[in-house]
C-alpha cells in the first residue's frame, strides 16, 4: 500500500508503477513537463518511508537530484518504479503539484455586433386538419417564413411530441440555414467559447441573445500528463497511434466538464448549448478533432487542415444540444494556428492602417506583423522557459510563486502570486530578476554572471553560480531560490527566439521598430510579464512603453466574437487566408539573427 | 427445456414466456400477423408433449381453434404460456412459418442517366514544401480543381495517413459538393437502395461507376414480430415510447445484415458503400429514422416530415464507409409514402401526357393518377387480406401456395408456387378462386355461396359454406383447403377499398376508365395477380388487358434510379411535391362508392 501525503490518500501499488502513475491513479496532480520520460525533472517527490522497495536512483535522476536531495530521500516519481510491495509513503511538495495554479482567462472586451449563427424564432404552428394535412415540419416552415435548407435527425426525432406538448407553440432554433431544434418558447440559447491552450483550457458561457458572458472557468489541459509541450504529445502519438484518441477523449472529457460547471452555475443544462466556437494551436485544434498531428512535427510540418470547420457537437464528441454544433476557427500554418487568428481579430490589428505587432507568447510564440498592406506572421519556439520549466527554480504562475523582481542596493524585493511564502519565481519574476541583474551589471551584455557585484547574493552550487533571489529561511521549500547561470541560458535563448522572430519580420517587411503603432501581447505570461524588463532583456524591442498593450487571452476573446457573430466568423476565414506565413527556417540571415539576439542588450531594428 | 421440433431445436424456458417467446429466442420464425395480441389465430404450433406446463386454453384460441385442433394439441403460440418448467415438445407446422416466403426483388428496369450524387475523381496532389507549406486539404482541394464546400470529419481523420500511404495519388470520394473520403485510386464506389415494406426488405446493391446493379437479397421486415400490420406497430409504440426504438434497431440491424451480404458476395466490404437510399410507406420511412409515427395513427394522421432528407450513415445508424450518406426519398402523405414517390418515378406516370394509374397493392394500397394535367393520389386500406391475412387457408406467396386456380366442369385446377404440396392459398389463388365461383356462378354478385352449384365441391364446416379447393387427400396439411364464406367476405372488402379508391380518383377528376392510357400494378400480389380475375371481381375497372402493366417491385427501381442520379433525386422531390392527396374519407359519396363496390361484378367509371 502507498500513502501520498499530506493527502493521506492510500493506493494498492501493482510491481511496476512509478510512483508518477500511482500518484495520478490517486488524483493526485504531479507537475510533468517531458511526460515521464525523466528528462524535465519537475516531478521531484520525498519518499518518506520504503525507499527499499523502490527501484535503485537511476541515472536520470542523478542529473537533476543534489546528493543533498538523495539523502533526503527525494526521487523523480516518474523514475522511482514499485519493485516489491510494502508500506511506502511518499510526500508531494507544493513545487510538484498542479493544483495551485493561477489560469488566466481574462482578455480584452473587443465589442462586436451580434449576429450569431444560432438564432431562435419563436413561432405560433398552424395545426394539421383533415382538410388541409402538412407534415408538422411542413407547418413549422410555413410558420418561420423562411428559408430553412434542412432539418438535424434529432429535431426531427422530437418535432412531433414537442409541437404538441407546447401547444403548437414553439421556439425553433436555427444554425444558419437548418433548424437545429424545436423547444419550448421559454428556452434559452446559450453558446461555449473555448480556447485550447497546450497547458491550459479556458472556456467561456455566453447567452447568445444578450450577446453576455455568463461565466468563465479554466482548467490544465489534461493532455499535460503526456508531456507539456506539445513535441512530447506528438511523439506519443507518433510511436502508438492510439494515444491520438486517448489524449483526445482526456481533451473532451475535461471541456464538457467545464460546459457543465458552466451551465450549472446559471441553471441551466447541457441541451440550452448549442454552439461551441474552439480556438487552439494548430496541434491542439487536430487533438481536438481526432485528425492525426503526426506530420505537424515533420518537415515541411504541414497542418491537415487548415480551413475553418463546422461539424454536428456528436461528431465531434462534445455534450452540448442533440442539434448543437462545433465551430473551429481557421488555422494558418502547422506552427501558426487558430488561436493566433482569433486573437488577430480580439486585437483587431488587421484593421489598423500603421504597421503594428501582435505576439502570443507560449511555448511557440506566434508573432504577426500588420505592415500596413497586409499581415505576416511567424511561429517561433521560445520553450517553455517563460513556463518555469528548464528553469532551477522555475514555477508555472501560483500561489507563492515570485512574479516580480527588483534590486536595490544589492538587496533583493519581491512580490510573490497571492502574497504565499515563495515556492518558486515564474516567468514574469525571472524576466524582472534577469533584466535588474543587467542593470546591475551582475550580468554582462553576453550573459555571464560577474560574482564580483552583489557578493552576498552570489553562491555556487556544485560549480555553478547563483544568485540567491530568497534565502532558504523565507522560503516554503527550506532551500534558497536562486537564479543560477544555467536558468540565465535558458532565458536567453528564449528571449531570442522571439527577438529573432520580431526582427526577421521586420526586416522582411523593410519596418523599422520605430515605425510601430502598437505591440499586443497576448497570453498568460504576456499579461504579467513588465514590458519594460522584456525591452532592457532585448526580447521585445525599444518602443515607447505606451504602445504596449497587454491583452490578456486574446484567443479566447477572438472565440467569443466568432460566437456571437457570423461576420466575425467570416472575418477569421477572410483573415486567415491572408496570413502569409514566414518560415523562419528559411530566411536568410536566420542564423546570424539568432545568436545576436542572445545578447542581453536592447535592441530597435 | 422446451424442444421445437421438427427442428429439435432446444431452449430453456422462463416461467411466463410465451411459446412465441421461445420460438423466435430459438431463431424459428412464427407468423405472427397481429405482433401477438392473440387476434389473427396465424400462429398456430402443436403441443407434442408437456401440455400440462402451460396455461389453459384460452377464448382467443377457442375462437380459431376447432375442438379438433385442440385435441390434438394445437395452441396459439402468442397465447400459450409456460406455468411450470418441465420437458416441452412443441412442433411448428410448415404453414405457421416465415422462412419459405417467396419475396419479390424483381421491378422493371427503368432506364436513366447516370449521374450519381457519389463521385470519384482520381488526383495526383502535390507534396508540401517547406517553401510552400500548405494543408493536406489544401493540398487536396487543388489537385480536385473543385468548388468542395466542406469535408468530413472522417476524411479529415484518415486524410493525411491515406496521402502518404498512397504516395499522394488519390481517389476523393466527394457527395455532391462534400468530400466524404479520400483512399486508394482502386477503391470500389457502391451504393445501396432499399425498399422498406411492411413485411419485406428489397435491397440492391450497385456500381456506382457503372450503373449496374450487382446484387440483390431480400428479407422478412423483422418488425413484423410486433404485427404484420403498420397500426399493431404503431399501437405498440404509443403504448411504450421505448418500442421506437426496439422496432428502429431491428430493422436497421436487418437493413446492414443485407448490405453486408451483398457486398461480401462480391467481395468489396461495407465501406466501399458510400450511399443508401431508401424508400418505403410513411410509417417504414420515420421508424428507419427514429422519428415518432405515433400521429400517423391518430386522425388527420400527419406525417412528422414529407420532404426528401439527406443525413450522414452513422447518424441513421447504417453501417457504410464512415462518411457515407442516407437519402430518404419525400413522402406525400400519412398513407402515401416515398415508396409511392419511388414508384412514380419508376413507371414514369409523371411524364405520360394521357391519363394513367399507378396501383400499388399492399396493407394499404396507393392508387396515383396522372389525369393528364397533375397528379392525384388517394390510400385506400385493402388489408392483408391478398396476403393471406384473415383467409381461413390464406398463406403468404410461399413454396406450395395455390396461386392461380381455374374451376371446369366443377372441377378445381390449380397450381402452387414451386410446385410443392398445397399448404394453403395466396393472394393470387384467392382473387382466382372468387373470380371462377363468380364466373360459375358459385358466387352471385353479392357475394352469396350457392351451394346447389357444384354440390360436390361444397361443404359445411360449423355452419359456414366452403368451396373445397383441394381435398385433404392432396394438401400438405392433413385439411381441405377451402374457400369459406367468410374468406369471399374478407376479399370483397378488400377489393372495394381498391376499387373505392379508383372511383373516387376517377370521378374526382372527371376521367373515365376508358380514357386510361395504362394501369401499373406494382407490388409484390400485384405481380402475380390474373388481372382478368382483377376486372372480372371488380377490383379493376374494365379496360383492354394490354393496357395493364405489372410492374413488379416498382418502388425497388425507383431507389434505385435515385441511387444512379442525381437529377432522378430532384425529379422525386418536384414530383412529391406536386401530388395532391385526396383524402378519401371527406370525399363525397365515400361511403355509397365503397357499398356499391363490395359487389363482385366487373365495373367501368
Amino acid at each position: 500500500m502507498i500513502t501520498f501525503l499530506p493527502e493521506n490518500r492510500r493506493c494498492e501499488e501493482r510491481i511496476g508503477d512509478t510512483l508518477l502513475d500511482l500518484a495520478l491513479k490517486s488524483k493526485i496532480e504531479v507537475i510533468s513537463v517531458c511526460g515521464g520520460l525523466g528528462a524535465c525533472g519537475k516531478c521531484k517527490v520525498r519518499v518518506v518511508k520504503g525507499r527499499e522497495f523502490l527501484s535503485p536512483i537511476s541515472h536520470k535522476e542523478r542529473s537533476f537530484l543534489t546528493i543533498e536531495d538523495i539523502s533526503s530521500g527525494y526521487r523523480l516519481a516518474c523514475q522511482a518504479k514499485v519493485l516489491k510491495k510494502g508500506e511506502i509513503e511518499v510526500e508531494i511538495p507544493v513545487t510538484s503539484r498542479r493544483g495551485a495554479y493561477i489560469l488566466q482567462v481574462e482578455g480584452i472586451e473587443t465589442p462586436v455586433t451580434l449576429s450569431p449563427s444560432v438564432k431562435r424564432i419563436c413561432v405560433k404552428v398552424r395545426r394539421p386538419t383533415l382538410k388541409s394535412v402538412k407534415s408538422d415540419h411542413d407547418l413549422l416552415l410555413e410558420a418561420l417564413k423562411t428559408e430553412a435548407r434542412s432539418i438535424s435527425i434529432s429535431c426531427l426525432r422530437s418535432l412531433p411530441v414537442v409541437l404538441r406538448n407546447e401547444k403548437w407553440e414553439v421556439s425553433a432554433i436555427l444554425y444558419k440555414d437548418e433548424i437545429i431544434d424545436v423547444r419550448s418558447k421559454k428556452a434559452k440559447v446559450l453558446g461555449f467559447a473555448v480556447d485550447l491552450g497546450s497547458t491550459k483550457l479556458a472556456g467561456y458561457l455566453l447567452d447568445l441573445e444578450t450577446g453576455k458572458t455568463l461565466g468563465k472557468t479554466s482548467r490544465l489541459n489534461p493532455q499535460v500528463r503526456y508531456g507539456e509541450d506539445i513535441l512530447t504529445r506528438i511523439t506519443h502519438i507518433m510511436k502508438d497511434k492510439r494515444k491520438l484518441s486517448v489524449l483526445r477523449a482526456l481533451l473532451l472529457k475535461a471541456v464538457n466538464e467545464m460546459i457543465r460547471e458552466l451551465v450549472k452555475a446559471v441553471n441551466a443544462s447541457t441541451s440550452d448549448v448549442y454552439e461551441v466556437v474552439a480556438v487552439g494551436n494548430t496541434y491542439m485544434h487536430h487533438s481536438f478533432l481526432g485528425i492525426d498531428p503526426s506530420y505537424l512535427a515533420l518537415s515541411p510540418y504541414p497542418p491537415v487542415v487548415r480551413k475553418a470547420l463546422t461539424y454536428d457537437a456528436k461528431e465531434v464528441g462534445l455534450t452540448i444540444n442533440e442539434g448543437g454544433k462545433v465551430y473551429v476557427l481557421p488555422n494558418i500554418a502547422g506552427f501558426v494556428g487558430a488561436d493566433c487568428v482569433a486573437a488577430i481579430l480580439a486585437t483587431e490589428i488587421y484593421k489598423l492602417e500603421k504597421p503594428c505587432l501582435m505576439i502570443d507568447i507560449g511555448t511557440n510564440t506566434e508573432i504577426v506583423l500588420n505592415d500596413g498592406k497586409g499581415l505576416f506572421a511567424v511561429s517561433t519556439a521560445s520553450g517553455p522557459a517563460f513556463e518555469g520549466a528548464h528553469i532551477k527554480f522555475g514555477v508555472r504562475a501560483m500561489i507563492g510563486a515570485i512574479e516580480s523582481v527588483a534590486i536595490r542596493n544589492c538587496d533583493v524585493l519581491y512580490r510573490t502570486i497571492g502574497n504565499g511564502k515563495p515556492v518558486g519565481i515564474c516567468g514574469s519574476g525571472i524576466l524582472d530578476a534577469i533584466s535588474q541583474m543587467v542593470e546591475h551589471s551582475i550580468l554582462d551584455e553576453s550573459g555571464r554572471l560577474n560574482e564580483n557585484i552583489c557578493k552576498e547574493l552570489i553562491k555556487r552550487n556544485e560549480g555553478v553560480k547563483e544568485l540567491i533571489l530568497v534565502g532558504k529561511d523565507k522560503t516554503a521549500i527550506n532551500e534558497d531560490i536562486t537564479i543560477s547561470q544555467k536558468d540565465v541560458r535558458e532565458i536567453q535563448k528564449a528571449k531570442a527566439a522571439i527577438a529573432t522572430g520580431i526582427k526577421v519580420l521586420l526586416n522582411n517587411r523593410g519596418i523599422n521598430s520605430e515605425d510601430l503603432e502598437a505591440i499586443f501581447i497576448a497570453g498568460a505570461f504576456g499579461t504579467y510579464l513588465d514590458p519594460l524588463s522584456a525591452i532592457k532583456i532585448g526580447m521585445l524591442p525599444r518602443v515607447p512603453l505606451v504602445k504596449i498593450h497587454q491583452v490578456g487571452n486574446a484567443a479566447g476573446t477572438g472565440a467569443r466574437m466568432c460566437l456571437l457573430s457570423d461576420y466575425m466568423k467570416r472575418k477569421a476565414e477572410d483573415v486567415a487566408g491572408k496570413v502569409n506565413y514566414i518560415e523562419l527556417a528559411v530566411e536568410p540571415y536566420f542564423q546570424e539573427i539568432y545568436l545576436d539576439s542572445i545578447k542581453l542588450k536592447e535592441y530597435s531594428v
